[in-house]
This record gives structure tokens, C-alpha cells and sequence, in this order.
């Protein structure tokens, strides 16, 4: 999860998902969020685009899931209309009616077909949406469509975030300058397999539907879904992608025999990244962002179980809060994971200071590992000595702010 | 979880491991917490005593249980010799060799073999035991035994525990008064698969080896492992049931095809599902315990699976804090969890009042709900409509205070 840029990736100053060509979006507040803050988001690309998207798996979708599940499946898209203040989740046969009908009117506004628009909201479950703001809100954020309104679409996604999430960046893709870029929103319910979070990527590379959709599941895999804050995984977890070709108008669609294939690669998974971390940093009431790398395991799939057995250990998190480096905890949680572990073989590394070797603590003085927990930002690395399996996974502490911002709405 | 008393089951006052006859116990400060406070507890047989033994399932096995598995598979018992303020784990060979010495030295004072002696510990990992304290300890606890020691015992085994935790009941079997009682700690690390736990029951009636052991398996299952804090099982955690048969000289070993038999296994589920409720009821920094109950899942292990995921969930935990219902986030949950669900057929009830019904919010005021979750405690059942399968879980909310109490040692 360290994102250190390839020298042909340029990255922009204020990127964001109107960086690549031919897109545009708005962020407006319709009145959705009792705060008054902006709630209601809209993306465009002036031409139909390319889409890849991945939804949250878990059982119990929300109704934009469901309805823009359907759209992305066949379809080109023209639009992403998202709301916050209210998920839309849990709201049955009514609820898909709203996701429907939300659809319908950025269509209608917009001049293309509903099936073109995707649709995705975000805030609290079990809530009818109020549809007389949500069809006010959608006209208004058509009106206010602008080439350079990425990141204020990116606000009006927030929910407990506290910044705006917008990154982009640029390449050079048979001589002409192809730009990829997205926003997000995180906050809570952050954890593999989608949280309770928004992505939309943009970019003006051509690329087929194939391609694109398999690109984007292998950067998903390393990015969004190696993030966590507090494991739970939410209803509406959403990554969209769309692709429209503006730059690249008179070039053949990339695929992966293209030279220069493995550079669009590393930029979209450097944006992912990017996002991704993004959310951590501001994961609810977080001081520690903290990497965890798993060696030696004895298969990739035990690397993950055991990176996610610690970075989601109550125990642990709230060890890092109080900048204790209790490695006993780790091995605690190593031990209950369902990875296969050999206690005397285990290694444990804080910034590559050895803690733990053949399972026992090493000569390393507490004082200088209390040193490195105490930062603001580290890497745990855990070294199994079974096999070559390797996952890396970025986490952050448990604090008493994250309960209290959980405690209500 | 919710405990009934049996008519034919006599709850004693101030009950305990030595409520039983023929077994004795101390608790002494032998000088292994910094606080000064008791932590060297002994618990001896007058007769070698048959056992059953639980142990953690965590792959990092602490030494004690290492030594205890191998002392309880095949003889009987004598004693249990326990300490707190150090876990002895991740301590190596070492630990494997200090661990066996407290068994050697308890023998020696108890004029038994060492395989005759059992050894507990828990505390922090990684640290190695202080020998010469640890042995002296054990001598002065083994000239405190007492017939009425086994308060005192449980006392000494408390680490973040605020209270002592024991029980006792008598039932009458073929006309002679049989006696169950015990003791256990807890307090973080709970959850289902032994957490740093440490249970100590005895009865004094006359049972063979085989059926003590299958009853065991079976309460443990409805009991310990029923019960959850924060989600972490711990390298420590011991469950052992001791039957000395003081009570039942004259009489045939207890077997299943016992009239009886029923009676007993009653007793000793409801002894060990008391001190289960009497650890959550401790959890750090709690304010809530929770009953949840899953019905009509798929299967048995489906209920299970969504109890836990449920009881589990940081952000349900929060919201529990806060006594806020929102029931969206258990639907969420149930949505993550592995077990099969149809989230229109989904009904959830807060001690009875339905807050979901198809998946959806029912027309009971929020107030209303609000209501049962602002109490210290409550039950939440939940109803998937789609088989026979049942689980019971007992939890906790997660508080500031349980991060506060977890950034240190």
C-alpha cells in the first residue's frame, strides 16, 4: 500500500474525476443532510463510456446497489448521480422504486436513457428517501455540471469524512496525454470487500469493456479491498470506472497486448491506491495508520487471514492507540487466525526493528519499538516462515473518538 | 443464555470451587502483579478427582496449557495451580520448562505426582515467569488451603476482573446431596473458543472419565463459547472440571442411561452458563449486556454465524453505547456474515417489540425501541424465516472506557 509514483505517471495538482477529458460534475446541497451541508452529487461524461464497476458483496444490497448493479451489467454510461444523508438501504420494493426513478431524472435532464445512469447513495439505513429534495437536488446538480466540478462532487459524497478524497494523474499512451482520475468517500464501515464506501474513477483512455473490467478488479483487489478501519462492510459499497476515449479519439482501444498496457495498469491502480489510503487517513476518530505486511505464508490466501486477524483485533487497535507495542496481542491474533502458523517460526518487524524472533521477544529494547508506535504512521511486518504467500493491508488504531462518533447516527 | 433455575437445582449462597466436598483452595499475593494484589491461586483434591479439560484453540498455545493438556489427557487430578499478572506465552522453551516446575512444586508440597497437577496462567504475553517468586508462591498458597478457600482462589486469578466470579448448586442424586461449583475470570479477550479465560469447576459426585468429558463438551459449547467481548480469543484459556466423587462413595459412577443423569448435566450447564453471564456482565468498560438470539437460520451453524457477526460488530457494539437501535447496522451485519440470508424475510424484535418486519423498518415508534436499548440489558431476536436453526450469544456494547482500559497493559 506504500504508493511510490512510476516516473512516467504524472500526478496533477487538484486532480479529480473531471481531470480526464470530456466529464464534468456538480455537487450541490439539496437538503438531504439535516446539516445543510452538499448531499447530492453528479458525474457526466459528454460521451457514452466504457463502465467497470464493483459492488459490495454483502447479502443485504441497497436498492442503488441493485439498480446500477443492472445498468453497468450490458450498457454504456452517460452518468453517476450519488447521494449522502440517507443509504437508501432496507427500504424495499419503495426503496428501488426511488433508486429507479433517480435515474430517470438525471436521464431526463441530461437527454440520454435511464439505463446510462448509475446511481449510488450513502448515510443511514432503513430510511425512505425524501424523493421531493432528491428530484429537485438531481435537477439542480445538472444545472451546475462543470469540467472542473470533481472535487466539489467529491464533498458532497462526505458523510463522516473530513476531508475531500480526489486524486488524479497522467500518462503518455501512443503519444498522446491520457489522464485517469477519481474521488471517494470512506469514514466508517471500511473493510475488504467494500464498505460504506463511494469511488468513482474517470478516465479518457479508449479500452474495451473486457479489459477495462478486468483491470479494474485487480486494482480493486489491491486497494480498496486491502483497507480496513473498523471491519465492518457496508449495504452500498460502490466502485465505478468509466472509460471515454476523448484522448485517445483517432488511437485503437487499448488491450493487454499493448506496449504500454502495464503503465495504464500502474497509474489506475497508483489513483486506486491513492483513494484508498486516502480513506484510511481519515478513517472515524483514527491516529494511526498503520501498514501491515504478511511474509512467508504458506499460501496468499493465509497471508490475508492473517494480515486481517491483526489489523482488525480490537485488542491490537487499541494497543497502537495507547502507543504500546504489545507484539503479545499480535501473536494472539496470528495464533486465532485461520492461517497456518508455526509459533517458533514467527518474526515480527515495527519499521524493520526486529520485536519477535522464533515466536519469543527479541533484544530490541521496548523503548525503541514504543518509539515507532508512537508515530503517527508504521509498518508492521510478519514474517511466518512457511511458504511465499505475501498480502499487505492497511489498518489504523481503535480510540475512544471512533466509539463516541459511533455511539449516534 | 438467559438462565432458569431448575426446581430440583438448590442455588448456594457464596458458593464456589470449594463448595463441593473434599476439594480445598487458597488464593495468595505471591508478588507477580505490580499492584501487589493476590495472584496465586491453588485448587486441590482430596482424592485424585477425574477431569475434563477445554482448552483455547488458538494456534499460539501458551505453556501452561501445553503442560495441562498433556497432564489432564490421560490420569486424574490432584490440584491446579494458578497464577495471574503473567501469561506465560510466546515464551519459548523456557516457558515450557518454568511452567512444568510449577506443576513440580505444587507436587512436592502436596505429596502427589506432578502429572497429577494441572497449571494455569494468565497476564501478559511474552514476559518470562519470575521463578523464585512463582515458587515461593505456590508454598505459601499450599499452607492456606482451605476447605472454604475458593473465593479467595478466584480473587487471585482476576486480572482486569472488578469483581470475583463464583457459584455453586446442589442437586440430590440416588438419595445423597451432590454439589457443583466453580470459578472463573475474564474480562477482555472473550469470545466464543476460549478467551483469556481461565473456569475451574468441581463437583464432588462419582462420574467416569468418558461421560464427564462428553458433558463438558456439551455445557462449554452452550456456555464459554457462547459468549463474546471483544471478539479476541486469547493463548491461555482453560476450562477444567474436576468430579472427585465425595459425595457418591457408595454409589455407581454417574453414566447417560442414568435417571438421573438429565439432572446433573443441568447443573453443571447451568453452573458453567453463571459464570459465563458473570464474565460479560465484567467486560471492560461496559455499560450493556446483550442477549442475541438467531432464528430460523438455514442451519444451526448459519445461526451461529449471523449471532456472531452481529455480536461482534464494532459499529453495533457503538451504537449499543449510545442506546441508539439502529437496527440498519445489524442488517448490515447480517448481510457480511457467511450465513444464508434473505433480507426480505428478515424480522428483528428488541425484548419482543418487532422494529423489522420483511426486511424493513415496522411502524414501532423509535422511541418506543429506543427505550429497551437505553437498558443495562436487553434481548435482540432475530428471525431469518428460513429453517430450524437457533443460536443464543451473549455480548456487550463497546464504550470509550473498554478502548481506554486497552491502549495499556
Amino acid at each position: 500500500m506504500s504508493i511510490s509514483s512510476h516516473p512516467q505517471i504524472t500526478v496533477l495538482k487538484n486532480g479529480s474525476v473531471t481531470s480526464a477529458r470530456g466529464f464534468r460534475a456538480a455537487g450541490i446541497a439539496a437538503g438531504i443532510k439535516k446539516t445543510k451541508g452538499k448531499d447530492m452529487a453528479l458525474i457526466t461524461s459528454d460521451v457514452a463510456a466504457e463502465v467497470a464497476a464493483v459492488f459490495t458483496v454483502n447479502q443485504v444490497q441497497a436498492a442503488p446497489v441493485k439498480v446500477s448493479r443492472e445498468h453497468a451489467r450490458t450498457g454504456k454510461v452517460r452518468a453517476v448521480v450519488a447521494n449522502s444523508g440517507n443509504a437508501n438501504a432496507c427500504t424495499g420494493v419503495a426503496g428501488l422504486r426511488d433508486a429507479k426513478e433517480m435515474t430517470e431524472v438525471a436521464a431526463k435532464e441530461l437527454g440520454c436513457k435511464a439505463k446510462e445512469v448509475l446511481v449510488c447513495s450513502t448515510g443511514r439505513i432503513g430510511i425512505p428517501l425524501p424523493m421531493p429534495v432528491i428530484r429537485r437536488g438531481i435537477k439542480e446538480a445538472a444545472a451546475a455540471l462543470d469540467p472542473s466540478g470533481g472535487v466539489v462532487a467529491a464533498e458532497a459524497m462526505m458523510t463522516s469524512d473530513t476531508f475531500a478524497k480526489h486524486y488524479a494523474v497522467r500518462i503518455e499512451l501512443d503519444g498522446v496525454p491520457v489522464t485517469l482520475g477519481g474521488i471517494a468517500k470512506g469514514a466508517g464501515m471500511i473493510h475488504p470487500d467494500m464498505a460504506t464506501m463511494l469511488a468513482f474513477v474517470t478516465t479518457d483512455a479508449r479500452i474495451d469493456r473486457a479489459t477495462l473490467r478486468a483491470c479494474v478488479d485487480e486494482c480493486v483487489e489491491q486497494s480498496f479491498n486491502s483497507i480496513s478501519v473498523d471491519g465492518d462492510t457496508s449495504t452500498n459499497d460502490t466502485v465505478i470506472v468509466l472509460a471515454n476515449g476523448a484522448a485517445m479519439t483517432n488511437n485503437q482501444p487499448l488491450t493487454r497486448k499493448h506496449a504500454q498496457f502495464p503503465l495504464f495498469l500502474q497509474a489506475l491502480r497508483q489513483v486506486m491506491r491513492h483513494l484508498s489510503r486516502l480513506i484510511v487517513e481519515d478513517g472515524e476518530g483514527i491516529t494511526k495508520v498503520v501498514e501491515i505486511v504478511v511474509k512467508g505464508a504458506a499460501t496468499r490466501k493465509d497471508a490475508k487471514l492473517a494480515a486481517l486477524a491483526v489489523g482488525k483485533s480490537t485488542l491490537v487497535k487499541c494497543s497502537w492507540c495507547g502507543e504500546d507495542p504489545n507484539w503479545g496481542r499480535l501473536m494472539d491474533a496470528l495464533g486465532y487466525s485461520k492461517a497456518k502458523i508455526r509459533e517458533e517460526m514467527v518474526e515480527i518487524f515495527y519499521n524493520g526493528l526486529q520485536a519477535v524472533v522464533n515466536g519469543q521477544r527479541s533484544k530490541a529494547s521496548e523503548a525503541r519499538i514504543r518509539k515507532i508506535v508512537a508515530k503517527r504512521s508504521f509498518i508492521i511486518t510478519i514474517h511466518l516462515h512457511l511458504g511465499a504467500g505475501e498480502y499487505t493491508f492497511l489498518t489504523t488504531d481503535l480510540t475512544e473518538q471512533y466509539v463516541t462518533l459511533n455511539k449516534g447516527e
